[in-house]
């Protein structure tokens, strides 16, 4: 009567929707205050003063009809432009509005982007651990998700497995960094040795394999390090944006599709983007959000906040035997389970009132991902919960 | 080596979109004041200023990442149970908040409905005149569109059509009132023997039919008329509903699908409208503009500015021997080319500056829709183009 595979989507709870729901039941049990969750990645920082402000401007002095009524398809030219403006002086590029689609966010993004590209048999190769969405908006758009483990020990791309997973049917290779959910961010060593890889396997197999670069988290990075841009690399790479992390604004819906000229036949996938983001349903790309990116472009919230939490829990995880993913970049930490069962090492948790997501879902075993885009108290108070439960494993 | 059919999509430019862009060049040539152009279906009425107000006061006094954060993807319990409280009092229905799933407007509502209940094979009915976007929607999420006509002298359903074009492949049928293009409603007598065949059908083949019912133009009727309520007419009915006209919101994509109680297998069908939000890359209806919508229900623009267009143009029609469509609704008219070729007609406009779209891809040769949702000063201007336009058809 309908279809069983949506049914299954709506009616399958991932495994984060679950923690987040055993936390809320227990929150009423003992008091928010007494429950650490560390299940969800939804920005603790508020959205600088300046997008508030921005939207009370542009109530106020736009026409409403502009300000609320359909832009273009592809987004307003003087946003797209300055996207472009800003990216250029950041990356030495030299991209213009042309070469940008606005979306709904990053999931928006992803899926036109599978849809655009996606022909008969096409393959689509993610890195574990990975963003669990990624199968569902793969296959829902027609490819086939392709599974490549990471490196154990660093998390970075394991470039000969890369390299045996890359058929004839591989379309486009989904890449990550700063990731979720391990916070790990690509070092340009691990970016060259890749895009190599796919130079060699392009020539072999005479066609465009792309790069679809996830970067939600772009800006998102501690202690200086720095997250090569993919673009100046690779010249099939294709950016999926969004500012829900970069400015905080993950319930507004806005993000893009960057299409460089030098990617193979631009003016073919800039099109069937356009027709891709068309029969998926996206009119445009939410108005008033796009003329508040166009004032604010380029700004973040307050990121300090998110290293200060990383800072104290990797001090803490140090002291206490835990060991976590080098931790560059995004608000995610992957600690390794103390027992090799994830599942079980979390229920233990849950005794100390610790809520940590099993890596299961994320295509990597033995881990636990921690988010902390949290309360720095709470932080604080979950400390002696990590050294029990530390205690617990003798790890100390 | 991307998605022919994507590419198509996205190369192809709609009709209204050709005739959108030769008027940009022609305002630029003669002026915008003197080209008359009646082809865009954007709201020229502004948002009511509490939405305005409403937004400021949200930025203003709400938490920021509750405001900008991700709602559920169902929506906001609070939006959800005001829009239920609404339609209650207005309709006396009993639906409640969990009867409601928030989306990205109209065509987001419409294809997540469409994937949620497309099955191999299925077929989904569309009365001819009709939103050429609905064949895109259909086709993309895995049916088949079924054209239906409608009587050509009240562009009301034709019933015989409408029975002899129902199979086992049924699944749906889209419904459509006010419409666009034609700003006909469906009176009650139409409701009601479509109902009836809709029983008949569902019996015979042993299985539910839907009403997908796409309701944008719901408030937008003129003169008392009433527009049937469907879900108190047919238990299987799905309403598809955008805030874009009734609060001249279209750029900021909010609007919702309300699945009744009554719905064969309510849980079945709710749960595969999350899983087709979620494959379609849905993560949440944009979150700011959710708490608006619970400020603002029940709210519209200022509509007796498209009455009084309405009746400008009607009666001026009227006096030079133009015939429309009984124009209750939305802000179309649908006109009745005086020559057989609709299109050569609206060439002939263009020698006095008036912009019309041929009705050939509505679905419905022989006919021009004219959007009034324009300022009244033009159409004022516009009349005596409209007379001459006349006189060269010997219509008076």
């Amino acid at each position: 009567m309908i279809s069983e595979k949506m049914y299954e989507l709506g009616a399958k709870s991932s495994v984060i929707r679950e923690i987040f729901e055993y936390g809320k039941k227990r929150k009423a049990e003992i008091g928010a205050d007494n429950v650490y969750d560390y299940s969800l990645g939804n920005p603790s920082v508020p959205a600088p003063e300046s997008v508030n402000e921005a939207i009370r401007e542009l109530t106020l002095n736009m026409n409403s009809c502009d300000l609320h009524g359909y832009t273009s398809a592809v987004g307003d030219n003087g946003t797209r432009q300055a996207i472009a403006d800003d990216l250029n002086k950041r990356f030495g590029t030299s991209f213009g509005m042309h070469n940008f689609y606005m979306t709904c966010g990053a999931a928006a993004s992803l899926c036109i982007t599978f849809r655009a590209l996606a022909e008969k048999d096409d393959e689509i190769i993610i890195f574990a651990p990975y963003f669990p969405e990624y199968k569902v908006f793969i296959s829902s758009q027609g490819a086939t998700p392709v599974e490549v483990k990471c490196d154990a020990d660093t998390l970075q791309i394991d470039l000969d497995r890369f390299e045996k997973a890359i058929t004839k049917n591989t379309k486009a290779v989904v890449v990550n960094s700063p990731n979720n959910p391990s916070g790990v961010v690509l070092s340009e060593d691990t970016v060259k040795g890749m895009c190599e890889i796919l130079k060699r396997k392009q020539a072999e197999y005479g066609k465009p394999i792309f790069i679809i670069s996830d970067e939600p988290y772009r800006e998102l990075v501690y202690d200086g390090v720095k997250v090569p841009f993919l673009t100046k690399y690779y010249d099939n790479t294709i950016v999926c944006y969004s500012y829900s992390k970069s400015l905080s604004l993950p319930g507004d819906r806005i993000g893009y599709i960057l299409v460089p000229d030098e990617v193979a036949d631009f003016e073919l996938i800039y099109k069937a983007v356009c027709g891709a983001g068309r029969s998926l349903g996206y009119v445009c790309a939410p108005s008033m959000m796009q003329f508040v990116i166009r004032k604010c472009v380029g700004q973040t919230g307050d990121i300090s906040v998110y290293k200060h939490n990383r800072d104290l829990l990797v001090n803490a995880f140090n002291e206490y035997g835990f060991k976590v993913a080098k931790p560059d970049g995004a608000f995610y930490l992957f600690m390794k389970s103390p027992e090799e069962d994830a599942v079980a090492f979390c229920e233990k948790a849950k005794k100390y009132e610790l809520l940590l997501v099993p890596s299961d879902s994320f295509g990597f075993p033995g881990y636990v991902r921690l988010s902390y885009c949290v309360s720095t108290a709470m932080i604080e108070k979950s400390l002696p919960s990590f050294k029990a439960l530390s205690e617990e494993y003798n790890l100390i």
